[in-house]
């Protein structure tokens, strides 16, 4: 009876693609492929036995309160210890203003529904992140999609779609997912300006803003946002939502992310959470908080840049040894993904079957972008990771990704005419 | 500038209620107060120890895959230990069967995103779980309330209801939240014929199922469904979505729950979850994993049943011995909560004021109905909690409302007229 359950399903299931990434990891795990598909953090570098020390400590001090149930806005003193560490990069945040989500994923999935009405247009950079535009279709919304370069989103191109009065706009400033690029000082504060005289909010999406491997960390919108709040002194509260997460420095596995948003968004967003997940696992809240506290969050954040900082500098070379001329790539500060632009006429999906032979793999870039979920644009482009991968691998996997380059523009050349 | 941001809410938001009763338990955590408000199990029989060995092994044998993303279906061995133990029941799952869902909360909403438009009816019954009419209100759902009686929903009226074309029914047949009540045998032969005649689907709650503490399990509506399926070999899957939870027997902390469906169903649902959360945390499904295996969870229910067993005879007779006879109470077999009726004319929130002052709480029982969130019938019950406090406070606690109840009713009494 399967027609009955399909005749059941509610609209909104319409828009919901899988995420093709997730469904490539499930292909890449193959023991002999070197995979910069997925955007996993380095499993070598999880700081297991702090980890087993602090679950020791929770369960022996804090046992019944870790195995019951909690306030769906969070575990206070974890979000005591984010309000604390955000303020560091002038946020000024109180723990009132953080909202602990089931990471970044339910933070882009409650703003979907707390914002989206079907219909609604929401702004987003060509390319941006897959998972956020599943989560916001979900509900209905359509995509005005603006174009990056190396400097991040092209603020110069934002005017015209503001005027069409999109719901919101999503961005990630900091080693953008899949782009690898930063957002400019100068594009920073045009995009605030922008956005207050449009009143249109931002979404400030910053998973990687601490794995910074070379450079100054650069001011949040969020900050920007609310210096002009403080010179116009017209507004109580500010226009921009900031998101950020422990999967990138502590563990994924754990699923904890946070929102940072005024007050009276945050009430709303706890009444969603509510009837979304009551709230997130007591226990890895209070396990999360004890792995961090004391210092220890900074330091091995510390390790995690030179360890993601070498294997990116190791990908470069790499790439820059092995690839032909016409392939070109981004040049992250930090995260975890680079850009590659193929040469005009090739396609990432011919490319990732030829890859594939080569036991490599990565994402094609069509799928990162707002719209029916393919771009012509994005298939000159592939994402690659190379923060999972260990040095050796990583080069050897760009060789063997160039190999399959060098096949695939080998067969685009004019067959040379016999004389 | 808050205008601006109400302005932007989605309408899914004016559906939107908080939660009365989350709200509620941050008044009544008061250490004078005995509360039976909550549904909070006795943190004083969770097996943290086993908890802290559990961590230990996990981290020590699989700390990598334990802190690393993980598939959204769920944990694979968690999976197959689910579907075996609800095979024990005659459900026949397969892993592929399963989906892990942070809470059985995030179950209801991923079906509320799945199957509601907004507008669309769902059957409930009344009363019924405040959660579930929070995760639907979200979608735009609207109610139709079949009465129930001490023998669960009264399916000698749900023809005429049925007719109207409820996109699903939401029913929870064993010792339901608010009621108590658990749903007869005939009642589910009828109810399953019924819903298979009107081609109506059925979500089957059962957080408490493995809570009983008198007389036999009565077979789920899911498996009904499918002997019912296989008699008729017309259908390729079930009619019916099972969902339960490890809140009610390891740890509401760390938001386990699963639902057991058809397998296209399931498929759409990890779809569904991708956009709301990725999965849930691979650590707590892990720890739970090793917590619950080699026959100690049903060792652990044994525990349960034992201790909650007496605490609902304690306060079954301190009610006897203290309310005066105008007041009536359900007699649950199982699970966690009793159904107090009032007198008529007595308001539930008058005497929730009344018993706040003598230091005791319940849960007003107007917030349990389908609607508007008000209900004229609900204002004369209130749901008591046994699970959470011990014996002594039980008794001590329905002694207190006792006076309350008292005084209200006194009040209620004409003024003997003077002679």
């Amino acid at each position: 009876m399967s027609t009955a359950w399909t005749s059941r399903y509610a609209q909104r299931t319409k828009n919901v693609r899988s995420s093709a990434i997730r469904e490539l990891l499930k292909i890449t795990q193959r023991p002999e492929i070197i995979s910069f598909a997925g955007g996993l953090p380095a499993p070598d570098v999880f700081p297991v036995e702090r980890f087993r020390e602090a679950c020791r400590k929770v369960l022996e001090n804090h046992g019944e309160q870790a195995l019951q149930y909690g306030p769906s806005e969070g575990y206070e003193p974890l979000r005591e210890m984010i309000a604390r560490h955000t303020s560091r990069y002038g946020i000024e945040a109180e723990p009132q203003h953080v909202l602990i989500t089931s990471g970044s994923q339910q933070a882009l999935d409650l703003i979907g529904k707390l914002l989206i009405n079907s219909g609604d247009r929401v702004l987003v950079e060509a390319p941006t992140y897959l998972g956020a535009l599943q989560a916001f279709s979900v509900y209905g919304a359509e995509y005005v999609s603006v174009p990056s370069d190396n400097d991040g989103l092209r603020t110069d191109l934002l005017e015209e779609p503001l005027r069409s009065g999109p719901k919101f706009m999503y961005v990630l400033p900091n080693f953008q997912n899949p782009g690898g690029t930063t957002l400019a000082e100068g594009r920073r504060h045009e995009l605030v300006l922008l956005a207050d005289r449009y009143g249109i909010p931002i979404v400030e999406d910053d998973p990687y803003g601490q794995l910074r491997y070379e450079g100054e960390h650069l001011t949040p919108l969020v900050v920007l946002d609310r210096e002009n709040l403080r010179r116009d002194n017209g507004y109580s509260i500010g226009n921009v939502l900031y998101l950020s997460t422990f999967s990138k420095t502590l563990s994924p596995g754990l699923r904890l992310g946070w929102i940072v948003a005024p007050p009276e968004v945050i009430t709303k967003l706890v009444q969603l959470k509510q009837g979304a997940d009551l709230h997130t696992s007591t226990f890895g809240q209070m396990v999360a908080y004890e792995v961090a506290r004391d210092g220890f969050l900074d330091e091995h954040i510390k390790l995690i840049r030179r360890v993601y900082g070498e294997r990116r500098d190791v990908m470069l070379q790499a790439l820059q040894e092995f690839c032909p001329p016409e392939v070109t790539w981004t040049r992250p500060l930090g995260g975890l993904f680079l850009w590659v632009t193929l040469p005009v006429g090739m396609d990432c999906h011919c490319l990732f079957d030829a890859a594939l032979k080569q036991n490599v793999a990565f994402v094609a870039g069509d799928c990162f972008y707002g719209g029916n979920g393919c771009d012509v644009e994005g298939m000159r482009h592939l994402r690659l990771n190379f923060s999972n991968a260990k040095p050796d691998q990583i080069r050897e996997g760009i060789r063997r990704l160039a190999v399959a380059i060098k096949d695939q523009l080998a067969g685009l050349r004019p067959e040379p005419v016999a004389t």
